[in-house]
């Protein structure tokens, strides 16, 4: 049983305001990819748009040039050796969704294929092109056109990070296979 | 006496890697600057560069446009409520440093302002001009002209995070004033 349930779109940066890394899904035709990513970011609320980079050697971004979306998952602290691994390999040979096991649900607007087991939150976007960004930086431009989270961890627009859903804490590569998690929620006091 | 020491500029990407929330420092002529940024990533290790969202409403972008450069301070859990504080109000009208009682040092290479007390690093970036991703997204590019970070917990171009540096875990921002600390260190394992 599925605890997802979806997000409204206004709410949606919401899900990488704080920086997680995440996991970029792509398709297109018969083939399809699965990498990780530590450089994304919201980057307006509404319409609520995203930028991600995907460097242009990657399988990924051939996908992703070609069909115009990607998707974004958030994996929980579960994930941690899964995110790892299929940011070290590529999807070029291999499917890299069969080689770990991973069975993704399918997108309800783009068709993408997404990874719930696991993660607390996916986005659906389209790609907005950005000719010159893509090649000066590799940094993609999307716009977000579905969203949903685990109402265990993200519900009416909020995160709810605590003791009891651990598994689902989103993770921060620090480099090198290193990563720390988001725990210890608090809310600022005015100064 | 400063516990920060300079980063190679090659580790530099690894400070804000993670995706921690920022505080952004800029000056021009007599004016200086700080504000709350949650929205920023790396873009490329070498030369380091990094792409930061500043709305084209705020004083700092301002300041930034006509100096060309800006700072990226990376506050630690000690510092969530004055981030809140300079994240939620304007500095056109109002010296944060001196409201807020900051002491910033002066940066080495752009004279910029830079908050080392309760900060776990920083950096001085020179602003790379790209009008269209600035009007079209509020996306500015720099370049890691210098960076330092506090020894207690990033040394020889790695995070050591641990129990003895809580008040140095970088922060997270998932909205409304509500933050989640970076902790729980963990090294991927092979699948």
């Amino acid at each position: 049983m599925t605890h997802f349930q979806p997000v409204a779109l206004e709410h949606a940066s919401r899900l990488i305001n704080h920086g997680p890394t995440v996991l970029v899904t792509s398709a297109h035709g018969s083939r399809r990819n699965i990498m990780a990513a530590a450089w994304s970011m919201p980057v307006e609320f509404t319409p609520p748009r995203i930028a991600i980079v995907i460097d242009k050697s990657t399988f990924t971004r051939e996908l992703i040039m070609n069909s115009g979306m990607f998707g974004i998952c958030i994996p929980g602290a579960a994930l941690i050796d899964l995110c790892y691994a299929v940011g070290s390999t590529s999807g070029r040979d291999l499917d890299k969704f069969a080689r770990y096991r991973i069975d993704p649900v399918k997108g309800p607007v783009l068709g993408l294929p997404l990874v719930e087991a696991g993660c607390a939150a996916w986005l659906e976007c389209r790609l907005i092109r950005e000719p010159h960004t893509e090649e000066a930086y590799d940094t993609c431009f999307g716009e977000v056109v579905a969203a949903a989270a685990d109402r265990r961890i993200f519900e009416n627009g909020y995160w709810q990070v605590d003791d009891s859903n651990q598994a689902l804490h989103t993770i921060h590569h620090l480099g090198a296979g290193k990563f720390v998690r988001a725990s210890g929620m608090v809310q600022a006091k005015p100064l």
